[in-house]
């Protein structure tokens, strides 16, 4: 089976950086797998993605050496099979908030007797190779996502499940849910001090750590606190940022109207 | 009809700052819209757009002020009269050598008795107004690629087409043709001069005259010189360059085999 | 944020006239933009449409003042955040029938700390403008839909839900339910009886009503009784009824096997 | 082979009721074919319909007896052959204005000896069966449009190309080529003189006509005239009118800014 | 309504021979559908299928006289009703381990009274005519599938739930359950004896069987012990093996990285 | 830059076994490219294939190391400078019949100096690397088919044509010029005749030579009389080759309207 560099690079305590993809284009995704992540994410949750762009996209990631990484849109065994299917190599996992969440991400992960998942690598063997069932349940990857107050009180519980390989902090909805401005490279206390609480109780709990972050500046910091997997902005952000830049330069400014997507 | 604001910058001596996009989706395109661009150009020429993925981004360009511009493949009267019924307000055409390529480029864009276009503005219509066949013939604009040697010796003939609007200049098959390297931003003096020429050939013809240009300070140059309407990168270099920026500094190098879209 | 016109007129005490949408497609949608609708409804649930196209659409709608709602295929949090992400300004979810089916809507369609609605509207950012996230709370709209025999009997538990801010009527389910014929424009006495009483308790709890119908004669009564949102017909029926009114003028009769859409 | 129920109805000299297609989608399409057309037209030259939307119509008629009729973009061997392999069993080709653009369009739509068609049925034996190879030069029908000055000019030379089944007038470029308004059902004498002269010669030569049209009405005094092949209005058109009629009958007037798609 | 062949085969005791796609394409399912099986399944669980690409396949397969199954991702209300509207005449539904699972199955396929299947037959009433809402409940067919431990234990209360058609066998998902290798055509003795317990079962409670089958010759035997419905290997599986006997014909043997889809 | 696997072949003077697309979908490609084949052809003429699909495609193919060539609808520069920028490494161009067809071949494939390709390698430059522009001239290779009796007359003029790497043959179109019944793996003396001469002209000018095949029997015997490029059959006929001998070991016959793709 393919390797799982993911696993390989935190078997050598090395961070994975990580690109992030909201447009369903499989062009887009090879121009952004051509530029050097260890990783891309397909973001089916906040991207503008579906499962059809989503198997043109890893389709479109897997003519180079990156790993591909899928947020599904919910905790949902079906559509966490679909993409397992289809070959992504990650899951990430949004809304993890209890124990039972986490129990049914890890068993839609993982074939009999680990876990539930359905038999049917359509794509993943393709991908993998011919012994992808054989090697999937030790090489796929899970992330959970700990963004409301619910996980920060279950944060213990969550990560004690077994067979569950990693956490996700999206800083935009762990900032709402602390009453904080919903953005990336937080600074604002609360949520500074629920990063740091996650990353030590994960590290206590052998789990690796990941984050979103909108510069690599602080993605930097966040490997440095001991992070492990770290995206920097995203396909739609980088190229809404570069035209800016270029139509500033062009006029002085940038028209009152200009905006960038949401995320 | 609403109104082409690209003549309208030009009635005021004012020039267009052009965005470019390769990358066939309505939602990067819509990215791209809101920027703060005055016009943006589907290249479906050299960019990964056909028909339908072109009417999908004509309609995302659509939800704001930007003005919609098409690249045509080839001099073909076909695709010219679909992009223009599908709302495109300029055709950029390709190769354009003969100054009987450049009265089949205007033909094509004009209604009888001007021209030849068949009637059948489906979404023109919907997008400018119930008046557009009263007004289009008026309205949309013409470009003609000169890129050639030949379209260099048949300068003045071409010129001299009536109805013919603009010229657009694309560095890289330029240099090709003066045995220059393929690039944007120019300085190797064949390509320089040839420029120049063309400028100044299209003024004293009174035609407008468009550039390609990988920075906004060599574009900015660009209208000094007299150019009317500059495009700098595209969407997909823009992306590129952005994501390899965030890589470079995450790992101090990029890696050997980083490489962006070619155009 | 761009104004949601459907609150707009409500605060006005005025009836929005709504189209509905089940053809696929961003052309089609277009057309009916620009028909004069207040609004137009996608419908995820019974037309056939899906997140991909439906994002078509939404552009499409964008394109012109009317405001995009999107009916949903089922109570699922990870399809009406996305459809919000997407720039739904109004979400209609069928069969809430009990008060947790409203409390969970209404929960998913808020950011915290009023709902749980996670953090990135992608698109949305992009159609109501930067500041969407502060104002998405107050300005999008949410419908529950009556339709079962359950939430007749649950009325006042389910209107009395706060943040629910309206309530639809799907006649040819609730037809069914209460043992009628499944159609729109409805007048047998069990069916008429529940639209009454639907709408007599929405207007107690100060929530606004909705209703589907087949004719505008019906629609224009439905709003003089007290509806504030009449859906009539759809993209796929009139396009149906008009070509079979033509080959039925052309032949003197439709063939046998002559059939609409079946909604 | 499947008959080609286009020339069984000529051949009992019936006219053929023909409906329109713009919108490139395979429900709108289906939902059209259930309406009781004898055919359908793709227009691939002024609809919003590329070859692969094309297909999926197709497929979408091939589920009725409907018979699957493609207006090509234009005079191109290439989009013709693919279109018949395809499974069109009718070709409308615009803007056939000389003897040797007939030559070229009847060239295209036969195998060898008759013509130059190169050999793939890909779809078309699916459609037609295992033996349409040896009767597509018989079945297929090919339509030569009359619809500029110089073809009026060649009507003679154009109608007699041996192979050429049928001519077809689009009205609007007619109408345009003659100094009138583009528009559908004319009563200006100029066109009127010229539908009623194409008419009269094609009955001579022994060559079907058929004529696009706006209402029933006009098309059932086209066919008292003698034509045989008869189109009324569009799915874009009837859809539009039937959802302008709505808004106009629940609001009293239409908006300002309604519109209909401009074909 | 159209004949559901499905069960008019099983009124008179034959087996339905069933083909499977995974390919999500109109083509290759019109190529398959003009094969001769009696059925034809969408895999929307393991294959890349979605909606909108399952509604072009249903279309393609509506050309023949092949009946139209599918399976579905996930016991989910909302995508079963939905492949219902666009015409599935057989759901599929994967994981059905409990009675309060069937039971969940059942009542989403069927009207109310029988159970709270919401209206709107969209496409279903084109392809199954007018009457398709009188008698749905009567004509589709609903397989759950028997493939955990938890369903072996709780056999007899799913097939005893009133309105269960059918059962349906993955032999590679029953493998895994029980210990042994996920494959087709199985002859592990485990497995052969809960097949063998399943058919039984299911016949006691009246209840078809279907099982998935790697080659005819297996089928043919699951057809002697008594199931009625096989299903023989899949689209991509079927090209992929055929691709693989001519590479080894041409080279003497395959590379040794060559691969088929997994399932 | 990557490098052409067909032009080391041939210098190794062995044969490419070269597999056929006609079904546009990545899934289905990227199944074939697991087969084994030394290239792959997406058929554009006959295929179901267009050019967005065809991108898909070819990326679907990058995932390997099987070479990509496409075969273009028509003699057509702007097509066949499109597949190129598309990454495609071999161009099939039908009906080249005259030296005049041959030099425009050979010069759409070219930058200058020696040929007018335009220059915008897009997705070339991903899949080939950097380096593209400066080796595409030497790489890329360019097949002329020689499919009429106009070509078998002007066959020298043709072959002397600098820069024509191949020619192939299309036994269909072949057999349809001398009077034949068009099918592959022909043993009509005329055809036959054909075949030999051309094979022998072609080596006699140091063109390679490919054709088309039926079965591998068929295309070993074409290797060993000195063709260098030999496809075998398709994916949709190899899928259906299979299906129709499950469904006909099933029932013991096939149903008297079974068909395949007709290519």
């Amino acid at each position: 089976m393919r390797e799982n560099r993911i696993r390989s690079l935190w078997a050598r305590d090395e961070a994975v950086v990580n690109g992030w993809l909201a447009i369903p284009n499989s062009f887009s995704t090879e121009t952004m797998a051509h530029a050097g992540w260890d990783s891309l994410t397909l973001d089916m949750q906040h991207g503008v993605i579906d499962y059809q762009s989503a198997v043109a996209m890893l389709t479109a990631i897997s003519t180079t050496q990156t790993m591909p990484v899928v947020r599904v849109p919910w905790l949902d065994p079906g559509i966490i099979m679909k993409m397992l299917d289809a070959g992504a190599y990650a899951i990430i996992c949004p809304m993890v908030n209890t124990r039972a969440d986490a129990e049914k991400l890890v068993t839609a992960m993982r074939y009999p007797p680990q876990g539930s998942r359905s038999f049917g690598p359509i794509r993943a063997s393709l991908y993998a190779g011919a012994d992808y069932a054989k090697h999937a349940n030790d090489s796929v990857v899970g992330f959970a996502m700990i963004e409301t107050r619910q996980a920060l009180d279950n944060l213990d519980e969550i990560l004690s499940v077994e067979g569950l390989d990693a956490v996700y902090i999206g800083p935009a909805d762990l900032s709402l849910a602390l009453g904080c401005t919903p953005r990336f490279d937080q600074d604002e206390k609360p949520v500074v001090e629920a990063i740091d609480l996650i990353l030590a109780k994960a590290r206590e709990h052998g789990v690796a750590a990941g984050i979103h972050n909108g510069t690599p500046e602080y993605a930097l910091k966040m490997i440095e606190k001991g992070f492990r997997f770290v995206t920097v902005s995203s396909d739609a952000r980088l190229m809404a940022s570069g035209a800016q830049q270029v139509v500033k330069t062009m006029r002085g400014a940038l028209p009152k109207d200009a905006v960038k997507p949401g995320y």
